[in-house]
């Protein structure tokens, strides 16, 4: 239980308490996943095992199984802030906290990720796996468990993400739906991408290798790109080219998809 | 209950009792599904809610709010009758009413989507919301309730279709999988495409910002539309050009994907 | 039961005990789903019965069906072995053969498709169709139940892969996520392509027509292929121009995304 | 919906939204059951569809039948409303009128009866067994559809009890647990008990035959009763004997079980 | 599969078949549970897995077990049809083989515990005792699995049937709610009664220790029995004493439960 | 996590091991329940919340409640060694710990309302009433949770037993099926049976009122009791009569149920 004052908790819960007196359909639903909890961890936890709990895995365990990790790495629940943060100051949809935490499953698979990452680093690597196929069954979110992702990172719409063993992202990076960070070849090693801070993915756009995407990029919507990028430009094309120099210090922050 | 003849109610009974006697194995969920209901609108609530109630969300709750809508406003059933009829008509792999009916996602996700904008614009967006995270999880679609969408539109085969919250779709409009309708900037206020009617959108096309897309155009698959579009061209590229005039009036309704 | 050695099973079996004893929380899904059977067969059919059941198609008639389309057609689990040992020499992130076969949605989507085929070709139309909503609802894959695919297909990550009717696809291809087999047009008959052996399709590439892409052929990520594509050559961009020969006989063996 | 005022509930809605403010854990059933409803008949139709839905047996499918119930048949409701009365006035432990009508099971299998008999009269024979079978598994009490009960009954505790095809029971009877109205013999026919109004049956009292307990009459606990018992005394003993006169002129209301 | 004529079988499926016809509400429960199922064995399987599956024990794997018994131990099934045919014969409210077969827990409360049976017997103890935990949840019943029971028993309403360990019950037996087999003493070894063929247990009955209930016995609704009965005598009373000679020769089959 | 050994827990854990080894089909059930804990106290909570979960009472939020019960009041966790204990001791059915522990709904009930009465003592009235009817309804079982039970109780086979609000029942007794401890009248107050150390109480005794059953007796197999016992005597019959000195100091330890 937090004794400190918690200023995001308490507006979500503020949000929520509205929300749960004006739609009556959803007072269940808002009172058990939010109100009943003591803080933002506990209420994260289970309102992730809800999503990923299914008929060979219980949402009692999966529950208490978040709280340990929530509990076990508090950079978990530090980024589930930052992240939460991110999609309320980037997204213009998006005017109350409460919004992407409990409907935006880009939000969902990222900190069920975090999760899996944190299992991963502690030699659970078959429930790691295990739940990387949940969030890739439920949310069409599917970041191995080893990949490395910093902080404030919006995934918005999400569906179709794809980040590889060895991707590395960087923090204030924002990703839009259809984007993958894949490898090249069949061998293992460093293969997967390196996305420096504040770089903009737009929707399906492929990075493809171990390539370093420089700070502060812009990267096309649909463009492909199989070579390392410098900092600060905008890229496009299939295959990316670069196209103009970025418009905005850090394109994450701006969301603006016009290129050039 | 409807005492008018129906005859696409009709034609579905037939289809689906059809299906019963020959396929045991579906005759439980097609009696229960179908065949118990009065009309077409009971039928198409009771599956819709089998679609995406969930352990935080009641079946019968959203069988009631889904009945309540299509009873509340007509123009829901009747945009829901035109893009059955729509699938009917631009998918050679579907010759039965029914199976969009029961078993297209991407028809799912449309009435889905329908209800959340008659929610929004009832002013119960914590429910319109909810509802559209149950669909962009179950269908991997998501329209933003507020979003515009006329009759007769085929959302086929649907996965990663992503529509945002000023963006308007003209009728009789074919998009396929993979489309983005996307935003650009992160200010509010009108940022979405606008969508002629007849339009064609090739697979996994992205279109951004507050731009037109003319009456009958088609956009090649794979293309990244960040202008204006004047009616009845062909697009496509990463960015798009126009490659010629459209050889069909309404690209929409003959699905030729071939460009030129 | 099979009385011969096969040393596959034994494999999944040996590292599944080996993963219930380490991993408590899994103990239960793994005795269920693999300990307890007595042949790769029965295993895979439970499993994807779990994949696919919901609230209208009860769990036990599911495996009764696919234990059924096992038994019927020896080929389609001759298939789902070829496919497992792709998954594994293939992807170099999988280092065990019980990774794919528990965890990755591609080779479920896949199997599944392989019973919605023996279905499709015994008459059983209904529920091919019925069971292809379902793995587009459970795995974001859309392969029309007639079809025809080879052995030794890698499906990796996978949301978003959609296949047509009349799509051919030849042994030993690897197909990423997003990619697109489409149709052209709405007449019936042949209108998808057709992918020869050994052929690479890089993640969101569309091919779409009656058209053949040859044997050992790369298609780079992202490309859009609306013509024929001799053997043994790499094609990239929107459209897809041929960039060069491929440098591997068989690019689907070594998963090399690099152009030229 | 009622125009008219409804005091009971009313007070339902009153008790009921204190408790969902003290107890966070049942915020979520209490409103999804009982604080959106519109009027008590709705609200009984769905606490009593929750208990009897089960997986052959679709929650909305059994909630729309009981609506059916109450609206095509006014006794129904009416009879509730008495049997809740009843519950309130008779019971030491009850001091709430939500209490028995979200907790007592005895109060529930009543309900639920008076709708398989409704069921039963309509000629729906199947689905008035199919519910008699739910009721009995689910709440240890198994009242033939075709038996006649009146207003105002307490069926207290309630496990274990039994009333056959043609049993009768008056108005304002009390019955404790374990109590058998049964008949004798294998023919058909009139051939179980008629229980006059106000009779107190004691726990485990076992009544057999067509036989006449007459107007307030106590059973005993404990008793067997084979022939006819005239007015306004009290029997016990097994088998019964008159040990005396009522001390009280309506038995059932009084709830003394001490003989004599 | 059965190639044999099965005229039993035969009849239910007439019978369900005209219920499913008359009862749309029902037509799913019956073609799941029954009407697509090749023989009586699978059916009852089927359906004993339906009431017995809960949230630890996965309906597949019963169901599988289920028909394992049948298959390993025929007896298993020809005491389930010569228990159907008494409960026909000996209940003047059933008319239809289907009624008890579908409806009564004590008809499914003995078929399960027939099965309990031959796993203890099998050296299955553990998967016995959670069997028998799940038909005394479900069921109200708890018949240990050693016990041993004849062929056309009827397990009448059935709520709180208790048989212990050594109990024995012979051929054509009749037994009411709440009756009672029990032993005596904490030590091990023969100490639960045994009861001869053609006896009827009235409602309530208890008999306790290693007693012998003769041939042709009734024993009177709530006696308590704690001595050996001579053949063809009537019993009533707690404790029971001898009331007269029994009417009947069986008194199972005739179900009078009038004294003397 | 406790760090003291415990010998009970050791045991449990050893005998389940065993069964998940010999029992394949348990060994899911078994990992899940039992194994994975990491003490009593968990252990049993899980189990509890299992039982008690229902389609309105969320699992995780049960179990949470159960764990924050046992964590409260250490006397739960003790009488439900000490009931465990008495049932092991007692039952000679019973030659294990886990039996009672996982299979006996007795048991189970007995340790639900220990918690229920922990509700009740510190003023959550609301949700003890929802368990106690969930308990009524999965097990048959209906304890008031204001009443007082004593440690050491052994509630044997259990379906029908019933305890009133005043009820008080001391340490070490045993208590059959079909019991009653009821109260008489319609005053509130203090109306319920006071029953002494080391009672028997036989199959479906009736005891009612407020009475005093003194130390060590025994009330015979259905036998109705309507006023105060002295101690070490043995009573049976409707009315119950002092039939003679119980042979044993403690019969609720010695399971002899025969009479004098």
């Amino acid at each position: 239980m937090s004794f400190q004052p918690d200023p995001l908790w308490q507006s979500i819960r503020d949000e929520v308490e509205r929300a749960a007196r004006q739609e009556p359909l959803l007072a269940s639903f808002l009172h058990m996943t939010v109100l009943r909890h003591a803080c933002f961890e506990d209420m994260l936890a289970f309102h992730l095992s809800s999503k990923l709990a299914c008929n060979v895995m219980d949402g009692r365990a999966l529950y208490e199984l978040l709280c340990e990790g929530f509990d076990a790495d508090p950079h978990l629940a530090d980024a589930a802030r930052a992240d939460l943060t991110a999609c309320f100051d980037r997204d213009p949809a998006c005017d109350a906290y409460s919004t992407p935490l409990l409907y935006f499953k880009g939000y969902h698979a990222l900190q069920s990720y975090r999760v899996t990452h944190w299992l991963w680093n502690a030699g659970r690597v078959s429930l790691a796996l295990f739940l990387q196929n949940r969030v890739s069954e439920s949310m069409g979110v599917d970041i191995h468990p080893a990949a490395r992702f910093g902080r404030g990172i919006l995934l918005d719409h999400a569906t179709g993400f794809v980040a590889g063993e060895t991707a590395v992202v960087g923090d204030n990076v924002s990703i839009l739906q259809g984007v993958t960070l894949g490898g090249t070849g069949k061998e293992c090693g460093d293969r997967h991408p390196k996305i420096g801070a504040g770089v903009l993915l737009g929707a399906g756009a492929k990075v493809l290798g171990n390539i370093r995407i420089g700070e502060g990029v812009k990267v096309g919507a649909g463009s492909v790109v199989l070579d390392d990028v410098p900092p600060h430009v905008t890229v496009a094309g299939v295959p990316a080219r670069i196209v103009g120099q970025s418009a905005e210090d850090m394109p994450a922050l701006e969301m603006n998809h016009k290129l050039g």
